[in-house]
């Protein structure tokens, strides 16, 4: 989505796997990272019993947790070596009931500047069937710290 | 928050507990129920090494899900007996990194509508301490749906 | 964007026209109508001296308002006659400083429900390219009223 | 809301004036700067046939211009001395039909930080009637900038 991505981390894949085993709350989860180029990275959750909401569908908070982490690792791509990402916003529509065996949420870059990056993500209840009406859809801002 | 509160089930602390207590997320996470009066409900939810970010604060994820959860309940309390809610859209400003041992999120009904309420939450990370200031602040819609 | 466009309006184009005259605040802002398709519209919007915040660019307002009404009007394509549309909320990012002589936004429906049609706005300062980084994102949520 | 206030620029308010009359947009829409104090502003909006949506209300994206200014003067009386505040992004949830003869919009901070300040605002139908339920609601993100 983003026009002109720059990698200014040629090792931008390792970055985004050595983040994502520290981020303990995806293995609480079971979230696991699936898909990482420049500017998109994909994050799949199978449902299970210990993330519902009352009607048994899984919970907005556990949508709305891996289109966050989504957004965020696809804005870690971009990122020069050394850098580490923190949300700053974000806002999410949930479209249709979250009901399904595996769930899939794609971020991409929209705009990536200095220390600013403009993320969405889709969430999907099919696991890479990107013709399938999202459930959900999020916009976010994720931020570069050094660290 | 909300200037005119009709309280429509005056059982609307049981109808909180009972839906509370069939979200196996709030359980998953360690979220507790802690205040629920009309218009207003407050989760708490204790750090553990569960819920991390790559730092090892508390993820964005679950403090999105506390302030959810905390709208969703607090726009329960307003609702007619029989009703369920959803969440239809929210968005989330995390002003503060989520570091401490107990957070706590306070959701409040902003307007109620028939079927739409549009609440508020902010996310604490000391418990019971109002005049501190937010880490997080969250403006939802909820949907009131019959089951 | 919409995957499954149903078109419940035959003359939805004359249905978007008609509405979009009766916005005086377009006028008062220049607004143009330039493009009606089933789920997606576009408004153009030349820079103004009438339009401007302090540092003299297009004032955030302006932007969004275009941004807003392309929704909206992206959503009506798709609603049965003697339907009108209403914004429920929206999100917008504002990318890069709105500074150019002409401005163009294009809202697209994500997904379209009965009532409720979730769409996504991206505003360019170059007319007709879209090639380019948009300086504006919008997500908004438009309502279908029957009036 | 902003718990403590850091007055860095004793002159807050004249910034304030003078940055309101550099927006023509401001001025185009009728807008008038009626309350300025630390972390807070006030900004009337009287109707007019100039700002209409198609059913005659006050345009959305007019109601969100007045939010967004309020949010961004609220911001700017805490920045020190030759900085201007920017948007970055906001939310808004429109609660109610714009109807009526006069509106008011207020813009709070709620959390100040170095370059970013979180705001919100509540835009009223009524003339300062704070009692009254808003119309509509905006959670926003305002940045200072030197220039």
């Amino acid at each position: 989505m983003a026009k002109a991505l720059r990698i200014q981390n040629p090792d931008y894949e390792r970055a985004v796997r050595d983040s994502f085993k520290k981020q303990t709350f995806m293995a609480t989860l079971g979230a696991k990272l699936v898909f990482v180029a420049p500017g998109e990275v994909r994050i799949a959750l199978p449902f299970s019993s210990a993330l519902k909401q009352q009607h048994g569908f899984l919970h907005a908070g556990a949508v709305a947790t891996i289109a966050d982490s989504a957004c965020g690792y696809a804005a870690l791509t971009l990122m020069p070596p050394g850098y580490e990402v923190v949300s700053s916003e974000f806002k999410i529509n949930l479209m249709a009931p979250a009901v399904g065996e595996n769930f899939l949420s794609r971020g991409r870059v929209v705009r990536a500047g200095k220390s600013s990056f403009i993320c969405v993500a889709d969430v999907f209840d099919q696991p890479e069937d990107f013709d399938a009406e999202p459930i959900a859809l999020m916009q976010a801002t994720m931020i570069a710290r050094r660290y």
